[in-house]
């Protein structure tokens, strides 16, 4: 019942304000055995990390990572583990203007109609500064997939469109992803970006993002039936993450369009090994992996943060108006796209523990 | 833990195959004193079972529910509501191509390489069938909606989209749902779809659709941050509704290509109540409701299930080829309608009693 | 968030009333492929049903158990077993008195106050039929425990007490358990226990029992610690059986006696096994199995339906007596015995489970 | 599924080893505005840390509690509370033979068989260093408890046997129980056990206690049935703590010897107040409460750290002897007590935002 908690066995809780002290999270479930340094979170950290390149917030956080508990010369002990990130640029400055008027399109007048009562700095409890911590605990997750499967499982997280501007397929290359500050596999559209988003942000605009997830390497037959299907935890877990709107899987909105003839995935085999012809199901069918690689995708809105006044409401139902100043994300896509990764490894990394659970073992 | 449960303070727990001798659902967490009776779920019931009309699986089943425990003199007690329906058309007939062949697009495959077991009557537990358990748990949810928020919140779905065929916004009147037998708010549009899924039907094929499913009247302040956001779990319930591949809160994937000016929803008020200029948001932000119109949309694939011939394997892994004759559905979006409705009312019931616990009480 | 759930992989929920149409179980998490009929689990429940002697109640019931889905050609299948019983003897009577007036030392006074609605045919949702399912569950429990660890455990309940007469524990012999009808390991207690228990039952009244619950074959490492604990676990098991008081394992009360020389089990090994000198800790340290038997004991209070007439007041508040005719249970820590070998049966194999998902496989 | 989490609503997750860098806990699910200051915490803690008598670990542990977030001007948010408490006194000594050899009558042997690996350090994970976490988030939960219910609400704890010494109940007086070190209500038996005590500790040896916790100003009705039952939680909670081996409510394991007329706590009225007439129930009947006192017991086993030399084994199996030298506590019951009454705390804090969450408000 925990709300701040994620997964079933493998779970963790996050914890922390933008502007607090320290933000962090507790991961349980963690198999013992498994060799575990903060390098090996640092890794992951430091691709999610904001001012990284002019397209992200200007912030300056180091991020790093300590480990408090959980592990024991280098081991994992079976203890959950306690991370903690130290807050350092929190700037101390007037927060007169976002602590009385509720931005459009943020979570200020949800959170002050709960609650009551509301950490404005920053964005408090609402900020995506919570994800850092779903990354440093998506990290484990992966250390957790490599000890059962060893060196066979793949997550990585691509842009595939920001604003209006989508890639093409045909130009995709893995290899094209690190290489610039957007997780772009099209080298093209990359160039072509860079200038578009040079002008939002010059603008003190905003536009949003689709993020495509990828997960080789999973065995057939991961997953539970019903309420515990893999593809309906990485919808739980995709939209959880800050200004994500939209969730699907393998063809998601587009299958409405297709046929029965278009959409099934016709099967074969190949020197023993069952194959498939396409990959319509995005790599699950009942809930369960088909052994094809898994396949989502999420949509992220532009923040809300922008340079343009907008109308809006204070605290005390007066109306007025708002604009946003400083250091922001233009699109708030390329710093989510980690954190897609994050939490898909966390799902995979939970369904593959219950796996063992009830079935015993896991064949790869 | 339990993956046949959904929910958490009002939560239930749904049993039963396909062709078993009967299906149910265990609802926990229901408030005493509310008014109960078998009507008040079958109503619901109805619109969802089989065999309405030419669009629809040929399935004879009454669908007749008996409350077995919870109500006492047609209130309920707080003590868990225990459902059944008994499976009435199960035909006996020969199962021996589905028991031995992988249908392309099911879960058949699937089943068989996590449990090694299957139950491939009808398709056992994957089957929709499982889905009138939700439809009768969702009534019960509307129930105790209606007693903590009386006379003021309406949920209904309706298809936005079959195959190809998209409705025109412009001609919505909710009137007109339950006059087609679509769920279709669009008149001419629902004249369409008659011609274009009897073409379908007779052609042994099938497309998919888009339900689109709104809730009204759900006061602001109603949901919880980070992982138990309302939009986070009205994806995980959407997705967990057999065949969707996608979900959308608000402007969805669409909100990708907006910029920040365009989707920042504008607030101010109006005879001292809150206002917003639009809904791009779907009614959620930070994961908790603004007071605006919860829309939620999603896709359900194409059934897999058609009389063309397509290229499988059978359990031994020998390449063959698979076409299911005999009734089915040309488009099983029209019954996910109910279903996508009594998903929602689970999710804001559950959701409504969780605000109660942490705040105490619910201010509308 | 189930209250009528426990368990965590391996769980059941309960539902039914005394004297409802009939009460069951939905068991989830089993694993699949476990042989697994109705008469496996009759046999267990005809161990608990009334009417056997002269010392339980004279309720009529056959507690016929029926299997409604999650086994498919006497297997299971990985879906859930839902379970049920029809109530054959709820006599329809006049339950006035039961329902205007509270019974001291019954739930009937705390179920109104928290509800403002009581079934009060029978106890309704708080009688203690309620265990039927418990044993049903149970039985599963024991399937998944013989399908992990084949032929090693055994789990078997005694009483060592009926109201203030003890048995001798040096005529302690398993094989007189079955042969008398208060599962009473000593047969010369057994016998005096008869003239006992048949005075109070003539009388009218009742007296409580202590029963003690021991499991052999568990192999040591099993169990989480902290708030995962097996004893914490059995703790909370055995205190949720009606009328239940008090819990001990191993040593229990009397360890505050102790001195840490006398307390602590000094180990040594035999053919290279780790042993024990003593079991002092009832198999259990740190919450973790130490491959010794695990004992724990629990107290059943006298069942307060007697004869004899007490104070009370009825509803409206207006003090007034209450006498309890009819047919009772003079002992009603009989009938608890086989639900408490249940409810450890229902532990152990879920945490069986949880290790194989933190661990990855059981060594024995 | 968390096994480091205790609580529903209300639930706390604890992290950190006893020779660690630090230990702490994140509470979830605070209600929203209660004052809470470090000092409400500290308050707690100080009564449990160890170094204050000669009868307690001469460990020094300043405790020094800090809130990391969930508290924004001195009041809570509703998000979640992240307490952390510094190490100190983790003394770097060689902890060579401990490292080896498995202490008896500790959780040693059961790590290494779970785990195959196990932090050493002062007992690691399993040390009831980790309750200090428990105290910091009760005092968290006396804060909910009393902004549900101002005032009215009291949770003390007593020691009420120390090894074979027993207190005479008719010389109870809550008021002597802070005047010595071992919360004693019994000034005259305080004085024989600090003579008794002083002896077991220069003998290197120890006892085991048993702690009384009680609660007053609990109202009606407060509580859920079947396994969401107060008692039944309270029992997991009191058997969680370490060392402890059984728990008792009410008349505990002597209600066994009771007839159903003895332990019938019989009905009146007293100026429109519902009084019982005694409390045999310990304030719970069918797992709610009545109204009255909660009583529960729960008895701790002495410590096996002992200076007396005992048989055992080590890593690879070979039998050997241990004694253990230095710092210990000869009762460790004496610092359990405050882990009770914190436990009592949280479950009944949790129990009322429940309560709240299916009834809708608390009558008191």
């Amino acid at each position: 019942m925990s709300v701040n908690k994620f997964g079933r066995i493998l779970n963790f809780t996050t914890w922390g304000e933008s502007h607090g002290s320290a933000i962090g999270c507790v991961i349980d479930g963690v198999p013992p055995r498994i060799n575990l340094s903060e390098e090996d979170i640092q890794t992951w950290l430091d691709r999610r990390k904001p001012g990284q390149s002019r397209f992200t917030s200007q912030r300056q956080e180091p991020d790093k990572i300590e480990i408090l508990s959980g592990v024991f010369e280098n081991k994992t002990t079976g203890a959950p583990v306690s991370l903690i990130i130290r807050n350092v640029d929190a700037r101390s400055r007037d927060y007169g203007e976002i602590a009385d008027k509720y931005r459009p399109g943020h979570a200020d007048y949800t959170y002050d109609a709960k609650y009551g009562i509301r950490d404005y700095r920053g964005g408090g409890r609402s900020s995506a500064r919570e994800t850092a911590s779903r990354v440093a605990a998506g990290a484990i997750a992966r250390k957790v997939l490599d000890s059962i499967i060893p060196g066979k499982i793949n997550i990585r997280s691509a842009l595939i469109q920001i604003g209006n501007q989508s890639i093409n397929r045909q130009h995709w290359d893995n290899s094209e992803i690190e290489k610039n500050p957007f997780w772009c596999p099209d080298a093209i559209a990359a160039k072509n970006w860079e200038k578009y988003l040079e002008k939002i942000r010059k603008d003190g605009s905003s536009v949003g993002a689709i993020i495509e997830v990828t997960a080789t390497g999973i065995p057939v037959g991961i997953g539970e039936p019903i309420y515990g299907k893999i593809d309906s935890e990485l919808a739980m877990a995709m939209m959880s993450i800050n200004a994500v709107k939209g969730v699907e899987v393998g063809e998601g909105m587009a299958a409405a369009s297709l046929t029965g003839e278009e959409n099934a995935d016709e099967m074969y085999t190949e020197n023993g090994n069952v194959k498939f012809k396409s990959n319509k199901s995005g790599g699950v069918l009942g809930g369960i992996t088909t052994g094809q690689d898994i396949v989502v995708r999420f949509a992220v809105k532009p923040t809300s943060s922008i340079l343009s006044e907008r109308k809006t409401i204070d605290k005390s139902g007066v109306e007025t108006k708002i604009s946003t100043k400083g250091r922001h994300d233009p699109c708030v896509g390329i710093r989510a796209a980690p954190v897609g990764e994050a939490m898909m490894a966390l799902v995979l990394a939970d369904q593959l523990l219950r796996h063992r659970a009830q079935i015993g073992s896991i064949d790869f």
